[in-house]
């Protein structure tokens, strides 16, 4: 069943006050479909639907609403309702709710909530942005190393319906040290009588609370792994954290480091139509206004050729070849360095084999464009020295590009900035203000102007 | 222990030949940590540490490493070592390897892969590039409906072991038909008389062997699941496809975005060091020449007004600064509206409320621009008709940027083409063309010349 199809059902059933098959047909739906359902629906019915759900449907579909319609639906629901919602919720999701709520909204939340829960949601907002301790949930089955196999499923059998991943399970001694991890694999494949101690995994790759939250997506990526364990300095199992959230930070970073490379300064938060114009003109605004400082400089050199531009006008018509030609040479390789360096395939110490690489690669590419270049100006102007300039100055062009694309995010990287900064805008001025400084003194040498 | 540390002892254990501790500490070392150890050890101390991991482990860490590094082991290992491989590895990953292999290695493989298997492995060859099928593995649990929970845990235990997964099991009906889905935590929770049918989710969330892999990866996004499931035409199930594969796909088509966007012609493939320094070269090379080519247009309008030029030269020195600006505001624009239809935040109906928000965002940026532009031309020429004709035009360039950066990608998004290859590098040669434009007509008319 589509969407259209769900919303004309359901808008049926309401008006037509089937309460019963409504129940079954909304209980049949998928959690993650309904926040496009909800935006297509009269306001007026929202709650009404909502109210149908069961106790735990009506939980993970909260989850799932955008924080506009989480606000909306909070300001009808009744405090019981509210209560319910947040004894059903994992930590993390609820951790999530208050960051994003306005204040009277938040204190209806917590005054709602049970005050363990509570505590632990305090202790949860403490952690400084972007660590693992942000993104860890509390909710994780936690065995005793001297329980038997049966003994551990008897005990995930009560638990796990309010946990949010059984599929790691995590070994923890009386003083919440973690001492191992079961993959529910193992524990599903060994005889009932065997004892957790002797067949936990005791190698077990986990994090510190104060871990960056990239680090976190990158262990992810290297080991596989649905879920994390995260300790606290003492290496006492605080959380856990599970995989949907660190493809969540996947995409978070991937769109930050898109904006950054784009001359964007990210802030956290909307979806482009969702962020006010104000705020999109703020996130766009400085790095423009940095950006124009710089070509202003590339304008100071174009004006202390006056008198060669007022010899040979001409000369002016191949700027703009030139300049975007070493633009785009000096993005292609800052984006392939600073992705490459993003996915740790490259690290500072590579530094010399890709200034290597680059040469030999600006050599062919400066080569190609420069004859191509050469033959349109002997078809157009049949001028065998303004080719020779042009081709000159393309082939340094392209080289300079190349290499400043590359030298500058690696020098940002060592210098532990964010290589994403030395992208395509930056990079275009720089090469900008070089390109036309050798266009110019290599044509008052040929052309003795 | 770190990586170092790791490598320090394995070359202590293996020079002073004590096998029986090596065998044990290369059992304890992750997988996942393999590929990087190996890196760092001497070639002839690899086939002894490859030849002492256990069967299941050889496979693992066989799997993990890079292709260049499977090639050479390969060629070291006898055809029962190969044959022990092929037994133990995934069927997604037997068929990785297939792919990347050399035609004599890919022969010798085969000719050591049991006949079921190569049937599999030649089957899920068949399918088109970047489709499910291609992702998917064929080990998954697969439960019958009257079967009792009792009855599936016994099932599990025996199979656990040989499938990439148990988190989720699948119930199919005698001729293979999809039936239910069952995550384990469910069948931990439930009754151990209970009947499959009657606590499978009938509301699967399923993939074709034909679906895009990119479609495969936003269902993953959006409900959060370890593992998907993969059915015929028939609806009959044939694979799974697990979320750490998802997570490649992401990583894949966001590398792909970026090179596209930064005027790269992507091809699957190796790491930037991997690259040979003629693939470099040839990715890059067609971009800049169509770039080159357009950039030749602004170029002839500057030709165009070279009396003008001639007449106040000075004129040239604000170019530069025009070209930057305008380009770095269609590639902001640009980058929000790829990145916003990639993430499907966006889609190709919302293209009017696109523009009328990109056109009050550009209003307050060109203003701003404009301003500041004008202060500084005020302080170093003190020239109002200049101030005036730069900042007008700033304002015309940031408008035109800002919309063509927002139209042109959704326009492609409308014909089905990728909306990444509008994006800075394109919209730049555009736009810089008219903002040359715009700024010799107002310069010629404010200015008589």
């Amino acid at each position: 069943m589509n969407q259209e199809q769900m919303i004309e059902t359901l808008t049926n059933l309401i008006e037509n006050k089937k309460i019963k098959d409504l129940r079954e047909f909304l209980q049949s739906i998928n959690s993650a479909d309904f926040p496009s359902i909800i935006e297509n629906v009269n306001e007026d019915k929202i709650i009404i639907i909502y109210r149908l759900l069961s106790k735990e449907k009506a939980a993970e579909v909260f989850v799932e609403l955008n924080h506009d319609d989480q606000e909306k639906l909070i300001n009808c629901l009744t405090d019981t309702e509210i209560k319910n919602v947040m004894n059903e919720i994992y930590m993390d999701d609820a951790v999530d709710l208050i960051e994003e709520m306005p204040s009277n909204v938040v204190k209806r939340i917590l005054t709602n909530t049970k005050p363990a829960n509570r505590k632990i949601i305090n202790e949860l907002l403490k952690y400084p942005d972007d660590t693992a301790g942000t993104i860890m949930t509390t909710e994780f089955i936690d065995l005793k190393e001297d329980m038997t196999v049966d003994e551990a499923f008897n005990y995930i059998k009560q638990k796990a319906l309010k946990k949010e991943t059984v599929y790691n399970c995590y070994v923890v001694a009386a003083d919440r040290k973690l001492l191992g991890i079961i993959d529910i694999k193992d524990l599903l494949a060994a005889d009932r009588k065997e004892i957790i101690k002797d067949i936990m995994n005791t190698n077990v790759v986990k994090v510190n609370t104060l871990e960056d939250q990239e680090e976190v997506t990158r262990i992810f990526d290297k080991y596989n792994y649905v879920a994390l364990p995260v300790v606290d300095q003492e290496n006492r199992l605080v959380g856990i954290i599970t995989i949907d959230d660190a493809i969540d930070v996947i995409q978070e970073e991937t769109l930050e480091d898109f904006e950054k490379m784009a001359a964007i300064t990210p802030d956290d938060g909307d979806s482009y139509l969702k962020t006010s114009v104000f705020v999109h003109a703020k996130k766009r605004i400085v790095w423009l206004l940095v950006l124009m400082v710089s070509a202003m400089f590339t304008g100071q050199v174009i004006e202390n050729f006056e008198s060669a531009i007022s010899a040979l006008p001409l000369l002016v018509a191949f700027i703009p070849m030139l300049m975007d030609t070493g633009g785009n040479c000096g993005s292609q390789t800052s984006t392939l360095i600073i992705r490459g360096l993003a996915m740790k395939e490259l690290s500072t110490k590579d530094i010399f084999k890709v200034i290597w690489k680059e040469i030999r690669v600006s050599v062919i590419v400066g080569i190609v464009l420069a004859i191509a270049n050469s033959i349109r100006i002997m078809i157009q102007y049949n001028d065998l020295k303004i080719a020779f300039v042009v081709g000159v100055t393309l082939v340094c062009t392209v080289i300079m590009a190349k290499l400043i694309g590359c030298i500058l995010p690696m020098i940002a990287k060592k210098l532990k900035l964010d290589p994403a900064i030395m992208a395509a805008p930056l990079i275009t001025t720089i090469v900008d203000t070089l390109s036309v400084l050798v266009f110019f003194n290599i044509s008052t040498i040929v052309f003795q102007i």
